[in-house]
């Protein structure tokens, strides 16, 4: 498995900064193949088609608990199908479900064959996804969130103790460590923890530079 | 002010067809000129900006009483401005906010200069609706949703209440009717009653001929 | 109708302090009587019953949109009627719900004879609430709860604007007027502006001497 | 650890006719002595203060993630503690709650002294619900819930797969089973398979004698 560097959008300003979401999605593909690693843009679900005509890796940011049907202004995972939607991240720190509602919806993506990053507060959190098989987990402190104070740095054994929670259920999916990352020794300290890769936002996103910042973080990523 | 016809995509599979919901916004384009109404399609989040290419009235079914910042998966309302999708559906039947999100929602819409579609069950909730200067109001009788039975024949007064409501609170907004409009009778009925245009998902959205049966419906908003 | 003082206890420490709401409680009682006013208690859920024995103007805080049934933790607002309690607050600023659960609630109020007092932030949904004919209805702007800065004298427009929204729809029904009140002259003010009556939390249940406090604010309602 | 029965009165009609409770937490009483089990009845809030004067094991059926405070019509978990309430049941699966707030409960129960069951729907709800160290854990599978069909007959493997949940994690919590709990043979058959309690609601709340189907569940529960 390669490394994975994911970039959410989440609902900045900058998120809806056509040209520059164009920038990003044109340097994730590139970055992509160079380095030999996996690019995920996590993007406002109203960008997720134009940004998919420049990068593979696009997923949306959430999708709901719903089958088709009259559910107005929300997203079954099945349209991702029909989309060629990469995947979605669901239940984000900032946008959780229930367990029932979680479940449902890795059930459903995994039916039709598209990918998910299932996030966790905690090895508890953690614990009960593995049981779902996501394609991913990502772990990420909901007090780190946001500050630059990286969760590899200041609590490895969230990391750690994820890691031995999905071990303990006997899976093998890979984890994906979150919360206030945002430099290149970040990334180093999360891949040496046991992560597969890293989920970042505020980092990029409310960057000068983001591309920049974007092409640093995953240098480290490529000896995953 | 013309006439109005909303189609309200909903998360149905059809929603989901590209290639229909192409030919709905080509045809709700021709329509539009050729008849001098308005016809909005109200289009998943995922497609608003593809279709929009195609007709300049569309619009989302709900946007989310958040400003820009660290929410994930949430699109606030000022981002439309800056994708310039024309507006937004807010607090329909099944996705309904509590009023202090509605009202935050739609001034921030007026503010950026994005229309809304205001929604309400009943005229004691189009009576509120009324207060935060919507760019128009929707009454729809939840019980009738998706049954076939009009609002405008089964529950007239729910229309004509509305109305009232609207002129007591002593503005002048454009009262949209929905809730089981099915046919051209059905339109004209609510136009009859007062009401500027009509909302409608079902008799589209599931029907044999998408386009056919949005053509018979837009016919008799012309005369308003 | 008499002047009305509501005590909403919340879910202060002090609220849970027997002795304390016993004391209140049996003063309520008191004031009541002697000055022929209504002092109703807002009090937890799980001191409703013992309190009703010593006053029975006792309410609780909320109660839940559900009919009896399968329901865990759950208050169906027809057990009041069982239990004798005389009535409930309903869609508090902290409580919100979405328009049309308040409208099961008051109806199933209405129903089996048991009061209900309203909450809105504005006289926007005032308008609503009115329509749905509770008991009473209050009006309480969310910015001013818990801040010691009276609705009556900082935003006294936000009263009759209330009363003028509840009249449009030709009702006659009382209105209380809430946040930020904590003085005698602030009740003065609300019953100037047209209030019947008046709700007050923190300026009572924070108070060294909760008694005491209620005691001043009940003072200027004997003349409403 | 002794044999645990749980009633949850949930808002069954039955559930605020203050005789049957009352003689059900006399009885409750009776049967824990007679037969050295517990046997806890989960109770509507705006009861427990008076039941809990007939039978020491009452329990509310939820209690609110907040923590003292403006909460109109919330119960934090700290004023059980302040009422001698002897417990809590959380995450039932008609009130769910996301496990951020679950675990913020538990942890503040567990800091009071105050007991918890937390409430999982599958193997991979319990594993997280371990992590956080309730008193007991019950599993119950939503979709036989108050249909009369036994978990522990129907779905045997959702009990021995939550126990190796916990052991996985572990922990040595004991687990109730629940839903579609009728019979003593389906008490008898959960405990078989590990189980140390079963949590029963309707199979009580709407029986013709609820006094006498308590004592008869009651019986099993003495062998373990």
């Amino acid at each position: 498995m390669k490394g994975v560097l994911v970039i959410n959008f989440k609902a900045y300003e900058s998120a809806f900064n056509l040209t520059l979401a164009e920038n990003l999605a044109r340097e994730a593909s590139r970055i992509s193949s160079s380095l030999g690693i996996r690019v995920i843009l996590a993007v406002p679900s109203v960008l997720a088609m134009k940004l998919r005509e420049l990068h593979e890796d696009i997923y949306l940011e959430h999708v709901d608990p719903v089958d088709f049907g009259a559910h107005t202004g929300r997203i079954p995972p099945a349209s991702l199908k029909i989309l060629g939607i990469k995947g979605s991240i669901i239940n984000h720190s900032e946008h959780k479900l229930i367990l029932r509602e979680v479940h449902k919806v890795i059930k459903t993506l995994n039916g039709v064959g598209v990918e998910s990053i299932a996030c966790g507060d905690t090895p508890s959190e953690v614990s009960a996804l593995a049981y779902m098989n996501p394609t991913m987990i990502a772990v990420e402190p909901p007090e780190l969130i946001g500050t630059g104070i990286s969760v590899s740095k200041a609590r490895p054994e969230v990391i750690t103790e994820s890691l031995e929670a999905i071990k303990r259920v006997g899976k093998d999916l890979p984890l994906l460590a979150g919360a206030g990352i945002t430099s290149e020794a970040d990334v180093r300290r999360a891949i040496e923890l046991g992560a597969k890769g890293v989920l970042v936002a505020s980092a990029v996103m409310k960057a000068k530079d983001p591309v920049k910042v974007m092409r640093s973080l995953a240098e480290p990523l490529s000896s995953v």
